[in-house]
This record gives structure tokens, C-alpha cells and sequence, in this order.
């Protein structure tokens, strides 16, 4: 499979990590997740984000995860691998280690101690010089991360560093940054590099009126997100409009931290895309009502997408 | 008009504070706001919160916003005000002073310095001694303080601070902590205080299921909140959800950090509740595309409301 | 007294606010204490600083301060007041105010939501605009603040902004900023600025030797600042590091985050600057092992100033 | 070696990971390390701690530095491992490896994402669930963490997990939790465990009068801790004074955060303990200024070393 690059679009799905209740990893699962993610429409894939409980996975385990895909995936689609940790030297072996197994391209969000816009620029370019010509996909994350990038310092590591090819957007709010990152490119002051969109896709039909590429997140619905984004290249807004809104509810429902990945999980599960809806130690549980609400929300939604179609 | 207690319910609109394009403070406006959200359905108003602008104030603007809204409410609903400061001299003050003026309680977030539940159960005894008897909302909304306050130590409150009536609840995810809350006043452990709900509303009728008595947030359309929590009190949880879905699409679009405020002022002033949109220094500016966003989701909302009529 | 200047220098000491033990302002106290800093050879004073316990303050009380203050003074030092406030409309009134009561300049931390570089310079800009003429100084103190200022983000704002002329020091570690704006000045590239350090006076030697041009902290024993910057402008870098060594135990003792004011005013009281050692709530309280502590510093202080006298 | 144990006492030095220029693991110099911190009085080691450059290793580097120190070691004194680690599965798969190597206990710093005590608790509840039997040292240091952990919790721990044999005590300021942590067992409220103290030992003396058994530090000059320690010890506190006043102006300019390391491994390189006093990048660099400094702190050392043998 080739590298991914400035063209990439579409929709990649942020992998969750399939458990037994037990704790370990359920490798049939991982297959029927990829067959059901490919099968929905995904135009890539992205293992060990921080949806994916990379932080609760071993060294060993993380590279076993990304092989067991990438034959499962054999080359249909690109497959983007989260290598973020603490110091440069895991980074660059597990980057290493996924490239030589034939994954397409890494994605690195900054430490959390990162402040300045030199401290954070000099993260990248470090990270950069590392990872040779491996392309990078830079996570912007500011929720999750604590680290506030402005479209200033990803403009300097766009203009500095061609590795980096595609910005992972989930800042919030975000929509005038994409504007900024487009207007740059379009005044040719910089290359245009891909964007994909996170936060649950709960801004994408805006997210790509401003000229994002597509989404790389994980809602238990990939289909939301693939349909919004052909109906939106199709020319069709509204028509993304009517399919998002069908969806939000429970998006907004799922978009809950430290909450979310059970009820994603909760989900694929139900869907039978997974065995277990379990996740690693430590993780919160969801209540009766969690489980209750949840129902409902999917109950509307089916009836509200069967009223669309 | 009388404190408030334990039992209030229904909707206390967070008011904006409206401003002249010059940054003066809008007399005309603030009337004019105070009629629009009454005549929407409020059951009460609050004044002087984060999304009421009250850092930029003055102390006599401040004391002067409350005292013409109390004016102009003459009784007709309770006002609580907002009297967060970083140190308890300036909290006291204002709040002996709105509550001479006749308003019926105060609302208090904790400063971003606590950490440890010891530390802010501390703030909040501090702060109740000092009252005396004002009866006090605790506000807990983590995204903004960065205190995260556990249900136990809002049980602590609860139990040992007679003068805490009220939880402005918005932490995210916050609905199990409804419901540990409830759980324990149900058990007998502790009063029932009124547990209003904000983040803009976007989890009302979820929240509503958990035990909450209504919701304490901003959303420019009152009337959302107002009607969800009417359904809701009626019993028909589909018909809330129905209500709030129509309006989730731009609920969630007003809900973005830094940016929200200017949303919702932008639709305020557009339905003619104030004359300006302008906040005061500093303050971010909507983009052209903000704008064309917002006037679609207004459209398609008036379209789903329409249909539901 | 005319306005601080870019040639500012010595030691300008930042004062406590002197209570009664229950809590009012100690008005013979506050006399005593100008009398104290003026004859140990303060070159300055800074009033309302965090360890003056400004935000424990009414805007009343505050101006009350400052007035008296000035009194005292009579235009023989310069004073400084701390003017930080959530908001710029509270921030603008004490400046002006405090301006018209003679003050010599104001000091502005940044408010602790900033974070990126752009952020930073905004927020300085903005305030500066608002203060027009009045002088003012930055203060760069990260561990109280949380928002870290790289010496870029200064260099813009003393390019920029003519009424910036003194910069507050307290990174840690900051010795290299210190010559990285030094360097910039040398150059000609920007105005050289007043730089007056703070951090307890910890690092005082070190700082002179990089180019600061004193201090601006509120260690009990002003003094050590003093001297330490006497001796080091006479050329005796070594007879500096001698009196500081003296003071260090002490002063590293008393740079205790949460605990040092404590002990400063423990001092105070008991050199007789100021009647009581009370803090205004909310404020931990010395232990007697805590004075234990003090106790045998200051002991082995005085032998070692006998020593080196 | 047996595993340590509530008994534990003296001088634990925090090691370095020596590196060539070139950033390769120096196992020379690892060696030579050893001897010299074993030569001078050390009463264990700590490998793989914050300033062991930890996350900047890959997992086969860890392990391979562990095992050489403890071979080198060769069961003199106990080795304690840090373990930390942003997630349970590399935590324990490190854990069990340093174990079966011959470590004697391992040491955890909580991720700087939680917040309430409820959070720190289940935090070391899981992971003392995760390591059995495996003693490990609770790791208590704010500054670098961003986790503020109570006495009472720290309490909870001691009183319900008995594989917490020790405090690594970095809280700042922290005198007074040492006398809690010693009051309750005194009482008979909880176990008496092993505290040692950090924060480059700028408080030993005062920590050593509240009842700490030692340091666990890495001050370049780890005669300073065996000294005071053993002065301490034998009753002397005036001498443990007296020694330790010499090093201080050192010991605090080399708890610079960001800078320390640079400092403590450029000492140590001097002092020819280790060849080179590189750091992994990424690291800031020390200045021509910065190593002046040194210089004219070791030569003032010495001088005062020399005064008082």
C-alpha cells in the first residue's frame, strides 16, 4: 500500500481495540471490525489513537494489533498508525516498526507539556528529523491533549516539514482554522496539505463546507459519516444536513469524555461488529440509564433514517 | 421575591449582558432582553454568569445590570446572581449588595486553584460562612474552572451547608453524577436540592430522566428549554426529544468554546432581543462563514419546527 | 513622582497587606511597613501583588491601600500597583484610578486561559490600548499563572508596545531569557527594558550577572536584596554570592507555594514591621514545627551575617 | 536482593542514563555511575525515575539498563525501578520484567490526567491489584505531575493496599504532609511507611526533623544527602545544617525545571562519573552563562567545604 499523502480524503475510521471481558485482545473481533469498516465505506484506517486504548497496550501488543490488520486489510485501503508517547525513542521504534509492516503513514499528537508555539514546533521538527520520510499525520487535539496549536505554528510546520501531510482537526472550535489553513494554500503560501476531521464527526457537514478532505473518527456509525461526506462532494448540502441531523443525537450521546469508547463499544457490540463491548482497566462502566438512554437514542434514530430514505 | 430554595425547577435563563458597538452597557436592551426571555416561559433569570460577560464588568456595572433587571422583573421570577470572584472580600460584597437589592440568591464557581476534594469543600464552607444566610447555587462546570468537584464532595455540601440549594450542573459527562445525586437524597443521606442543568442544554432531556429539575443555561432559544422541560413534566419523553431535536443541530453549534457567546448574540440581536451583537473587549469575531452557518441551521430548525407543529 | 521608566533599577519590594487578626486592614501596620522597606532601601514598592493578597480585596479597599500608601511614601520612591483582573473593565478602573492618586505604573500577569503566542501578545496589546499612557509592567511568572511567555512573545510586546518598560521576572528557569532579551536590546533590536526579578530573590546573583537590573520581590528581609544588588553594582560579585548564601537557607524556606506569605508576615511580625502575622481567609496557618523551622534560620542567619560583617 | 520494605531508610539516589554524544546508551559509564554512587554512601538506587530520561528509552532499553545496573550492583544495595506509564498493560509488562531481573521494588507516579481523590485512589487500587505482591513507592510530586495528591488519600492508600511500602515525598511545600503521614501512625491509625524525600533535597534537614527516613534524590553531590542523613542521625542537626547550607546554593540552581538535568549530568561529567553529560533529545542546552554559573557554585562549595572539615 502506498504512503498517504496531501490527496488523502474520505473517511477514516478510528479503530477501536476489541477485548474479551477478560482483558485480552479478541483478534476475531479485529477481523470482523475491519471487514465492517471497510464494508461501510471506510477510505482508510487508523489503529492506536487514543480511542483505541493504545496507552493500555504493550509494546508487543500494539505491533501484534497492527500486523493481525494489515493483512486482514491486504492493501485495499491506507492504514495510518497513532505511534504518540512520552519520548522520541518509543515513537520512532514503533514508527519504524509499523512502517516496515506496511502501514501508510504514522499520526503524532504533541505531549501535554508542550506551551509555547517554539516548544511546540520544535516537537514537530524533532519528530520529523526522527522519522525520516515517514509521512506523519499531526493530531490537533487541544481537549484531550492540553496543547493549544494555532494555525500560525501548523502553517510553519506545513511550510518546514513535508513529511506532514495531513492534519487530524479536532479542535474545538475549529471551523476558522480550517478556513485559515485553506486560505494559506490558496494564496500558495503553503503546500495544501489533507484534512480530516475528529470530534465524533459532530461538526462535519460545516467542517467540510470549510474545506476539509473528509473525517478520521471513530462514531459507532462509519456510515454517518461516509454518506454525509458523498452527499456533501456531490454537491448536496442539505442533503448532508439531513443525514448528519439524523445521526447527532446519539453523536452528541457518544461524544462524552471518558465515556464515549463504552458506548461506542456498547454499540459496535450490539451491532455485532465486536464480541464484547468490554475496554481495559481502568475504564468507567456504563449505568442501567447510560444503557437505557442509548436504546432510545438508536430507536429515534432508525426511525428518523428510515423517514430519509 | 422570596430566596430560593430546594424546590426550584423549571428554566433560569443565563442573561446575556447586552453591549453598544462602543462597549457601553445597553439600558434599552437589557429591559428588552428581560421581557423577551419572561415572555418566552423563564421561571427564572441569572445574571452575572461566565456567558454574561461579568469579568469585563466594573463592580458598579455589575451592581447596576442587577439592579435595573430587578427592576424591570419586579418579582415576577427569582434572579440569582453570579458572584464568582478570585477572592472571597470582592464575593461577599457584591453578594450582600445584589441581595439588598432584592435578588434571590447567588451563584459561585470555584476559583481554578482546587484540587483536592478536601481543598474544595474547604472554598465552598468558606464561602457559606461568610454568606450567611444568602441560600447559594454551586456551580460545577469543569470544562471552564478546571474543577472537578466528585459527587461525594457535592454530597459533603449538601449535607453539612443548609444555605447550598442549588447545583448549576454542567459537567461533562455528568449524568450518572445526577444520578448518584438523586440516589442519595432518595436514601435518605441527604436533602433533595434542585439540580438545574447547562452546556447549553444539549443533554436536557437525558438529563431530565436522571432526576434533574430543568436547566440554568443561555441557548437563544429559551423556548427549547422551556418546552423540553414541559413535555418532559408531562410525561412524554418522546415529544421532548422530538422538541430538542430540532433544535440540537444549533445548540451544538452554539456550544463551541470561546465562540459560543458571540453565536449566541449574533441570533439574539437577529431576533431582535438586543440591539447589538457586540461583546466586549476582548472577544473573538464571527467569520462570514460563522454567520452563513448559523443562518442555515436557523432555517433548517424553523423548517423541523414547522413539521412539528 | 514622575512614572517608572525603561531605566528603572534597585530593589523595588513587593508589600504585604497588613491585617488585624480579624481580618481589617492594619492601617498603623501599613504605615510601619513603607517606614521599614524605605529604610532598608527600597527603591521602589509594589502594592497589590498576589503575595499582597490583592483578589482577597474589595475595589474600595483596594484604592484605600494605595492612597494611604502614597501618602506615606510622599514621592520619595516610585510606587507600582498590581492592577491583574479577570476582566479589562476592572483592570482599566484600578489603573486609572490608582494613576490619579499618583501612582508611577501599573502590573498586568496575564490571565491564566492564555495560551498560544498570539494569545498572549493579543491579550498585552488590548491591554495597553485600554491603559494608554500609563506604563506598565509585565510580569512573567508561569508558576502562578500557568501561561508560559516565551522571550519571543516579550520581544514582540517591547517592540510594539511603547508603554511596556519593565518586565516582572519570575520564570524558572529564566536566566537565559533574561540574556535572550538582553541580547535582542544589544543588538538594537529592541528598546531595553527595565528587568527587576522576583521568585523570593532565589536566583538574585545570577540574575544581576545576566543583565537584570535588580529585584522586585518581597522576601522579610529586604535588605539581602539590597545589599546583594549594591555589591554586585560595585563590582563585588563575590562579596554578592557571600551575603546572598547568607540569606538563602531562609529564602529558600520561605518560597514555599501556598505557605510563603505565611511565613513572610511571621517575620514581618516578628521584626515588628507589621502587629500581626494574619493572613485573610482562606489561608493555611504555620504549624509549630513550622516556626520551629523559621526560628532556627533566622539564628543561624544572624550567625552568619555576624560573620560576614 | 529482598524487596524493600516500610523500613527503608538513608540515601536512595535518583540515577541518570548516561548517554554518548551521539545518544547511545553508555554502558561505561553506567557502570562507573554505579561505583561512584555506591562509593559514596548511597543505601540503594533508583533507576528509570524522571530525570533517568525514562519515557525517552524504548522498553528493550529499559529493561537492558536495569539489568546491568543490577548486575553491577550485584545485590549491595536494593533497586528501586519507575514503572510509570500512561497505561496498565506496559506498567505491569515492566513491573513483572525488573522483578524477575532482581529489582526490589518498583516506583509509580500517577498520569497527570486525574483529579479527585476518588480518581488517585483507584488509580494505585488498580494498579497494586495489577502487581500482586510487588512493593512499589507511591511517587508524590505535584510540580511535575499536575496531581495534587491529599494526606488523607496517600492514607487510604497505606491503610488498604499493603504493597505501598514507601513515599517518594516531592510535594512542595510538603513539611507539614510528613507530619500528618507520621501523626497517624503514631496514633496507630495507619502502618508506619519508608518516606524519602526528592525535590533535589533543598529541604532535607527540615523534611528529616518531621520524620523522613532519607532522600531519594539526585543531587550531583550525593554526599550532600549521606552527610546530612548521617549528621541527622547521630543528633546533630546544627552539623546536618551546617553541611547542607554548603551545597545549597548548588543544589538549588540545579532544581531548575527543564534545566536540572543538563546541570546535574554536566556536574557529573565534570566529576567524571559518567563521559559525557549529553541528554536524548529532545533537551535544551545549557548557555556559556549557565556553566560560569556552575563553575563559581562548585568553587564557592568547595571553599565552604573545606571551611567546615
Amino acid at each position: 500500500m502506498p504512503h498517504i499523502s496531501e490527496t488523502a480524503s474520505g473517511v477514516y475510521v478510528i479503530a477501536v481495540t476489541p477485548f474479551t471481558d477478560q482483558g485480552a485482545i479478541d483478534s476475531a473481533s479485529l477481523d470482523s471490525m475491519v471487514d465492517f469498516y471497510l464494508d461501510k465505506g471506510a477510505t482508510g484506517l487508523t489503529l492506536l489513537g487514543m480511542m483505541g486504548e493504545a496507552p493500555k497496550l504493550t509494546a508487543a501488543e500494539s505491533l501484534a494489533i497492527v500486523k493481525q490488520v494489515l493483512g486482514r486489510v491486504s492493501g485495499r485501503v491506507p492504514v495510518v498508525v497513532g505511534v504518540s508517547a512520552p519520548g522520541f525513542a518509543p515513537l520512532k521504534e514503533l514508527s519504524d516498526q509499523v512502517m516496515d509492516a506496511g502501514a501508510s503513514g504514522v499520526m503524532i499528537a504533541p505531549p501535554s507539556s508542550l506551551r509555547t508555539d517554539d516548544q511546540i514546533y520544535a516537537y514537530f521538527e524533532t519528530a520529523a528529523a526522527m522519522l525520516g520520510d515517514i509521512p506523519f499525520v499531526l493530531q490537533d487535539y487541544p481537549l484531550a491533549t492540553g496543547v493549544q496549536i494555532s494555525a500560525s505554528v501548523i502553517l510553519r510546520v506545513v511550510r518546514n516539514l513535508p513529511s506532514c501531510v495531513m492534519l487530524k482537526h479536532e479542535d474545538w472550535p475549529g471551523l476558522n482554522k480550517i478556513g485559515a489553513l485553506r486560505a494559506a494554500s490558496d494564496r500558495g503560501e503553503t503546500r495544501r496539505i489533507s484534512i480530516l476531521c475528529g470530534n465524533g464527526g459532530v461538526f462535519l457537514p460545516e467542517e467540510l463546507s470549510r474545506g476539509a478532505d473528509g473525517a478520521m473518527t471513530g462514531f459507532a456509525y462509519p456510515e454517518m459519516m461516509v454518506d454525509v461526506c458523498k452527499a456533501h462532494a456531490a454537491g448536496d448540502v442539505e442533503r448532508a444536513h439531513d443525514l448528519f441531523d439524523a445521526y447527532l443525537p446519539l453523536a452528541r450521546y457518544e461524544l462524552q469524555p471518558g465515556l464515549g469508547l463504552q458506548i461506542r463499544k456498547h454499540i459496535l457490540a450490539k451491532r455485532g461488529v465486536i464480541a464484547s463491548a468490554a475496554l481495559r482497566a481502568p475504564a468507567g462502566r456504563l449505568s442501567t440509564s447510560d444503557i437505557g438512554d442509548i436504546e432510545r437514542l438508536i430507536e429515534r434514530q432508525e426511525r428518523r433514517l428510515a423517514a430519509l430514505a
